[in-house]
């Protein structure tokens, strides 16, 4: 039961900042992963529209006064929704943006399993301790529009319940099956029952490497990509064929434009070979 | 004269944070741009090591006292540079990362001509209204690594001496030939000078496109990319044919994402053909 919330009726005004419920969310916010009650905090209208027409649970929506006639126009066809209007300056105390478009949804994270993240022709993209919030949510993006069956987060990765997580994916996580806080040795077993490889991406200069142009991505696989920092982590990589981006000068790409480029490819050999 | 330096010798401690510099270095992070005295404000020991390595002017390294050995290390190759010593807490008010290395580098940026984006075979990626650093430097990346000759940042965009589009940039916009705040029209008029085709760069919903990999970008041109909120502008719209990545689900992409994917096919398309 959320307090200060209206379900079925006209909006509620909340203006202490100590509510319990805004104390959750900013906690939330605070330390990147979802409220106490389990839920993402998605900031902006593009992620509330996202949220409702991917069909979840959207479980409260907090609107800063100034946008609550907009909020109300967005919730028109969800009279059961709850929406919680907050005088400005006290919304402004949750807002994860600069440019605070005033409203906040707060969203039932779907649950898959591994399996799920298979699909029928396996392609899975491993996060293996990528730290930008920014860079794993795009990633996430990038394995939607390139048709990834699934997206897994390893122990030690920033989590996909982190708010910027949610917000750099514009939405797709909300749609794309993924797992948090996977053990590595739990992952390889599950690649290895289903039979795929398991690749691993590493930078152009390093030795032992095949490069994406050359490979068949067609193939029942994951492919993992390290942080900036480390790269791939040790166990992983040894049990994984090493791949690269062919590139000039530069020895690594940004992390979210390597996931992109290696899913952009896989994409374009599934298409070609129909 | 940078006050609180010391040019081959010890150097020098500064303790006021309202020392000339320190307060002429926060500004520039404060409005994203470069200092007064024209240098690019440029954290961390990667930066400087890139900044050295590129063979530019760095005026003066800041360094925190706790990161002063780490920094007279890396300078020992250079004896003929200020190195300026502040306390970890006047450091800190300056420091653009959340997890400071403890070093700041002041570096002039080349300067270029239009003319010298072109190279020899012109690709040139032109950001039109970009407003994040992150992702503006995320395409200048991938424009040194897939051999792209020159980026143009339009009007209305983010600046490349933004602190945090340097940062993104990992080094890159210390080579990669590039022009600040130009004028579409201005644009325009040299391309058709040089015989180049404009590609503008449009979600893949939309009608009127053909797919990069249908496309031959072994050709001189140029590619503009738009922000995820406006899209190219009008004005360079009606003057490009209009290209897409064919993606599944998604609309648009990260602009990074989608920028380092058209450079990459471009690239493979060049390297095939030799």
């Amino acid at each position: 039961m959320i307090r200060g919330g209206c379900r079925m009726g006209k909006p509620q005004f909340l203006t202490s900042p100590a509510n319990p419920l805004l104390k959750d969310v900013r906690k939330a916010v605070l330390r990147g992963g979802l409220t106490e009650a389990g839920y993402w905090v998605a900031e902006g209208f593009h992620l509330l529209e996202e949220a409702l027409r991917s069909k979840l649970d959207v479980r409260a929506v907090l609107a800063a006064q100034s946008a609550q006639t907009a909020v109300g126009e967005h919730m028109r066809l969800f009279p059961n929704s709850r929406v919680v209007v907050l005088q400005d300056s006290v919304f402004r105390s949750l807002a994860t943006t600069e440019t605070s478009q005033g409203v906040i949804a707060l969203v039932k994270p779907p649950a898959w399993t591994l399996q799920e993240l298979f699909g029928s022709q396996p392609l899975i993209t491993v996060l293996d301790g990528l730290q930008d919030p920014g860079n794993a949510g795009a990633v996430v993006r990038s394995a939607e529009a390139f048709e990834a069956t699934g997206v897994v987060f390893l122990k030690g990765t920033v989590s996909p319940y982190n708010p910027k997580t949610l917000r750099a994916s514009a939405g797709s996580l909300f749609r794309v099956p993924f797992m948090n806080n996977v053990d590595a040795r739990t992952l390889c077993a599950a690649l290895e029952r289903s039979g795929l490889t398991l690749f691993a991406a590493v930078p152009h200069a390093e030795s032992a490497f095949k490069s994406i142009g050359d490979l068949d991505l067609t193939q029942k696989c994951a492919v993992v990509f390290g942080s900036e920092a480390h790269g791939v982590g040790a166990e992983l990589r040894s049990k994984a064929d090493e791949i690269s981006i062919p590139t000039a000068k530069v020895e690594s790409l940004n992390a979210a434009v390597a996931a992109a480029i290696v899913l952009y490819e896989a994409r374009r050999q599934r298409c070609l070979k129909g």
